[in-house]
Parts: structure tokens; C-alpha cells; sequence
């Protein structure tokens, strides 16, 4: 089993990642001492191909568990789910030791690490992540929230899990078009962070579609390692450096939102803001032609979008300008300056972000 | 000014003592920097009575401040006003450098440090905590929390202010019965860590009352003192040594809850609490019968209930079973072992527990 063990003090927590890892997942909570008593969030369809597992696996280490099932959907991260869950942990709260499980994806995550921060201010939490993009991203680093109808993630808090299981064989039931999604967070870090990486992308293209054990852990391990690191060098996001993990989420967030959040998925719309993020780069001098081509070449290799379409620019425009990311009013973004480097720049004009977004956008 | 440095390192807050320190709030915190605009949370009463003079100090340092204000009850600490609370806030984020203020009692120091602990994964605020009991206790140590139909304080977060502003000029118009209140958190205090403000709050008694600004003065200071001081060791109450300002929590808490959260106030509540810990620390030999008696009569010294009226013993042990301090099903509880010196002894039989609450009740 590989160990990625992210380093934040009293809060440090290793991340195990390995095919088949779920079936140990009793054995490697009871050795943490997390408590007797779990309560596990997952969603319908997880609930009966994968929480079996678990709940024996648990079992053999004597820790008992509930089931609290939730929506696949956005819609989970809601005040009325927090709640509702809420109620069903304290009921099963007999001995005080009780600790989540978040088994899903991004959202399961979110609204259980949420949850875990503010029940009896801040209980024991683990993720179990079953999306290429939560392995690789969301279930790592500790930041969680919830939807309020005036703005996504508007209510959360940093509280990091105890330990994070990846296991690369949950993948295998995940539909392709979210396989993508994560892959575009994968073309994320490489871009940001690991030229080595953007390599592996471009030459592995059929293995790692087919989920090749090898080719799906070692991307798993270099995402989750860069990850690691930034996190542990700004847990809160307050220097400047866990912010170029947003490369392709200033306007991304804004493509999603624009599109009500049913036109592209995350990873569609991320994909689609690190385009725009690099036209920026390249008009302002900081990319070279070539390496923009490489990255619209490797997001176009993995079927991710290369086009905004049916959002008018007036909508991102004006979902852009809502971003909590700008901060004191004044944009901020993270353009890539080469293939393993990126830089947070300010002060972009308007102009020059609406011709990058225009460039991408699509008349159908 | 008096400041008492709370050292919790990048976490660390000045907590400010002076009369007529509310006067230099925009003073004090426009050199915090800590944002340009301010949302102000309190009650009617203080709307009309403080605000207007904050809203001025705040102004003339460029600090821009809305009011929202809530009830004067338990009632606040509710999610909906959580919720139109972060309503209000986002409208007013507009320069993304908003900051919260707390001015008022506990409930409202509560509410506020929650919200700002989740608002986009927390935000900075301040305490200007209007009643002894917060000013000495509640609105240090960033414990907050909201209340559940199941449970008080279920919800909550450890979440340091930026500053305390102690103004004991405010408790001026604050109600015999709620000074009082504030007094038995004193005598906490004392008995917990301080035998000299013992003794001075057994020997003051005219000055305390009349509100003498030197003698207010110095048990704040006191208090306030302590209070840091245990907070700077065990921040977030996992080593065991916050848990001394438990001390009369415990079976307080349940004669509260008991009571239906209107027969008693949190003060009144937790002076009997005391006694009762009192008793059992005496009748388990760990405290003597003169020690006993000298907190007795401090606490009747000072108005305070020393008889339980109108509560069952059965409703008290039954609330008591519930305490989330209650860790892994076994009780565990504050002793005092002399003045200024307490144990925490778990495991106490419940019988013990029963005589003493029994003693201290009366029929009637």
C-alpha cells in the first residue's frame, strides 16, 4: 500500500492508496482509534454495490455502523441535509465516540466533512472517495462546505479528515464522463505543478482509460503528493500558495454557474477555464504559443470540452464578477507560464479576460 | 488600558479592559486591520442604547457597519437566524473585507462567532461582550456554538476573535439579577485557580455591587487572566485541562436543561452546580467541611441560589445522563480540593451524585 502522509502537525493524516484498499478500511480505522460508532454518508447506488464491504470490514474491527443515504446531487450540500444528518449522528451517539465516513464523491465529501466541523464543534472524519476527482482532489486537504440558494460553498470550514482511502478499483463502476471530469483535474496539476505528469497524460492515453491499475496509481500518487504538499504549506489559504489550485477555477466556477450547473460538470468546466486561463497567459506574453497548443491538445485527447457552448458571455462576465476569489473587488488569476508553472497575476483587464472567454465560446 | 495578550500564535488576540474602551473601538480596530466594512449583531435594546456610539467610533476610522439585530433570548442561537444572519451578510460583502461584531451578551457572542467560523470557511470578528458573565468568560476563548431542538450548543466551532473589547462601563445598565450571573463565573474562577480573588470578592461585596470601577476592574482582570491562561494550554478542550472551567457546569448545566431553560439563568444554575460539586468533593473526603461552607456563603453572599426549587431529582439525573462532557458514557467531574485548587475525578457513583443534588434541594 502506497502512503502519502500529509504533514500538518497534530493534524497531519495519511492518505493509503491502493486497489482493493476499501476491503482493509475496518483494519486501518481502528488502528487511528477514530471510535466505535460510524455513521457512513453515500448515496443510493453506493449503498448497495460498496457499503456492504465496508460495514464488514468494520464490523471484523468492531466498530458498529449506521447507513445515511443523500442525493447524488448538488442538492445534498444543503442546510436541510446538514441537518437531517445531523439528527440521525446524534441518535446514534450512545457512547461518544462516533466519528463520519464520507463514501462518494465531491459532494458526499463536502457535506460530511462539513457536518463532522460542526457537530459538538468538530468531530472525527474519514473520506472514502469513490470519483477519479475526489481521490485525487476534493477529499484531500480538508476543505469542506455547503450551498446556500445565494451562492455555492458559501457556508464551510477547514477541518481535515483523519485519513483518506483511495482505492482505484471504485473507479471502475464510475461512468466515463466523470472518469473525464477527474482527468481534468489531473491535466490541473500537471500544468501547475508536474511536467513529468503532462507527459504521462499524453502518452498513456489508452491505459489509463482503461484503468489500468499501474497507470490509474501513479497518477493517483503524483496528484495526491502535489496536493499534499500545498496544502500543507497553506492549510487555510491565506498565503497565496493553495491558490494556484484554482488554475482554471476562477472562470471554470463562473462557466458552471452560468450554465446552472447542468450544462458542464465540474471537470468540463474546469477544463474549460484553464483554456481561457492560458489564451490570458498567452496574450499577456507569459505562455508560449506552442505550450497552449499542448494543453487544448491534451484536453481535447481525453474528451474533455474545448468550447463553451450555449452560455452567453454576458452570463460569465457577470458570474465572474461574484467570485469570491476576487478579492477587495479586483480579479485574481493563476495562468500557467509554462508546462509545470503557473503564477497568480491581478489587475487583468476586463478586456482582455472577455476576448480569452469569447475565443473559447462557441455560437451553438 | 489593561490588554491581556491571549498567545495562541498566529491565533493570538489583545483582549482590551478599560471603561469607556467602546469609545475606542474604531480605533482599536482599524489598527487589527481587519476589514472596512462591519456587520454589528445585537438586540433592541442595545441597537438604541451602544450602537449609535460604536457605528460613530467605527465610522470616523472609515469602518462602513450595518446592524442586524436579534432577540434578547436562547432563541437566537437558532439555525434560521444563522441562516438570515449570512443572508445579511453576503449583501453587505461587497468589498470582500467584512468583518463581524459581537455586541452583547452570550447568546449573541455565540451566534456571531459561529457564523463567522463557517461564513466562506470563516471570516475575522470581534467580541464587544456587554454582560459580565460574557465579558469575563463567554466571549473569550472563541467557543461557539447554536442550539438544535435536541440539544444545546450541539453545533459549533472553535473560532478565536480578533479582539475582546471589555468595557465594564456597559454593565451600568445591566440588570442586578444578570451581574449576579456574572459574579457566580467569578467565584468559579476563584475557586478553580484563585484563592486571592477569593477573598477579594468574599471582602468587596459593597464595591462589586456598586459597580466601584476599580474593583470591577481587577476581577475582570483576574478572570480574564485565568481564563487565557487555560485557553493558551488547551485551546480546543483535548487535553483535559479547559475542562476546570467546568467546574459547577456539569450538574448546571442539567439543572438548567431540567428547568426547561427558564426557572434558572446560566449563573444561577451553575451556583448551584458548585455546591453540589462541593458536596460530593466533601463527602468523598477531597475537600473540607470549612472549605465547604466558606463557598456557601460566598455564593449566598452575592443573591445566588443555594436551593434547587421546583425541579425533580429524577429530571436533573436524567438531563445529567445526556451531558456531552459525559465522555464514552461515564460521568467526569470538576472537584474542588480546596479554594483555588479543583481535580477533575471521573467514575463518581451515581448515588453520590444523587445526595449531593438532594441536599441542595428543597421541596418547595
Amino acid at each position: 500500500m502506497k502512503i502519502v502522509k500529509l504533514k500538518l502537525k497534530e493534524r497531519s493524516y495519511p492518505i493509503c492508496i491502493e486497489e482493493g484498499a476499501i476491503n482493509k478500511s475496518g483494519c486501518l480505522l481502528k488502528k487511528l482509534n477514530l471510535g466505535s460508532d460510524a455513521v457512513i454518508i453515500t448515496n443510493r447506488y453506493l449503498e448497495k454495490k460498496i457499503s456492504p464491504t465496508l460495514k464488514n470490514s468494520l464490523k471484523k474491527h468492531n466498530i458498529s455502523s449506521k447507513i445515511y443515504v443523500v442525493p447524488d446531487t448538488e442538492k445534498a450540500k444543503s442546510f436541510r441535509y446538514c441537518l437531517n444528518l445531523i439528527d440521525k449522528i446524534s441518535k446514534h451517539d450512545k457512547n461518544k465516540r462516533l466519528f463520519l465516513v464520507a463514501l462518494g464523491g465531491g459532494v458526499i465529501g463536502d457535506l460530511t466533512g462539513f457536518v463532522a466541523s460542526i457537530y459538538k464543534r468538530g468531530i472525527a472524519y474519514v473520506q472514502i472517495p469513490t470519483t477519479l476527482l475526489a481521490q485525487i482532489d476534493s477529499a484531500i486537504g480538508g476543505k469542506t462546505a455547503i450551498d446556500l440558494p445565494i451562492a455555492k460553498n458559501l457556508i464551510g470550514a477547514f477541518h481535515q479528515p483523519k485519513t483518506v482511502i483511495v482505492d482505484p478499483g471504485l473507479l471502475k463502476s464510475l461512468p466515463k464522463r466523470q472518469l473525464k471530469a477527474g482527468l481534468a483535474e489531473a491535466i490541473k496539476y500537471a500544468v501547475i505543478k508536474d511536467e513529468s505528469l503532462f507527459s504521462f497524460l499524453n502518452n498513456n492515453y489508452k491505459k489509463i482509460m482503461a484503468l489500468d491499475k499501474e497507470a490509474i496509481e501513479s497518477i493517483e500518487t503524483k496528484c495526491i503528493n502535489i496536493k499534499s504538499q500545498i496544502v500543507e504549506q497553506d492549510e487555510k489559504e491565506k498565503k497565496g500558495i493553495r491558490t494556484i489550485l484554482n488554475f482554471g477555477h476562477t472562470i471554470g466556477h463562473a462557466i458552471e454557474s452560468a450554465g446552472g450547473y447542468n450544462r458542464y460538470n465540474h471537470g468540463e468546466a474546469i477544463s474549460l477555464g484553464m483554456l481561457c486561463a492560458a489564451e490570458i497567459s498567452c496574450n499577456l506574453k507569459m505562455l508560449r504559443k506552442e505550450q497552449l497548443d499542448k494543453i487544448i491538445f491534451l484536453v481535447k485527447l481525453y474528451g474533455l470540452p474545448v468550447k463553451i457552448k450555449g452560455i452567453a458571455l454576458s452570463k460569465i462576465m457577470s458570474s465572474l464578477a461574484k467570485d469570491k476569489k476576487f478579492i477587495h473587488g479586483k480579479n485574481r488569476f493563476v495562468l500557467p507560464v509554462g508546462i509545470g508553472r503557473v503564477k497568480v497575476v491581478t489587475h487583468i483587464p476586463e478586456n482582455t479576460i472577455r476576448k480569452a472567454i469569447l475565443k473559447y465560446s462557441s455560437p451553438n
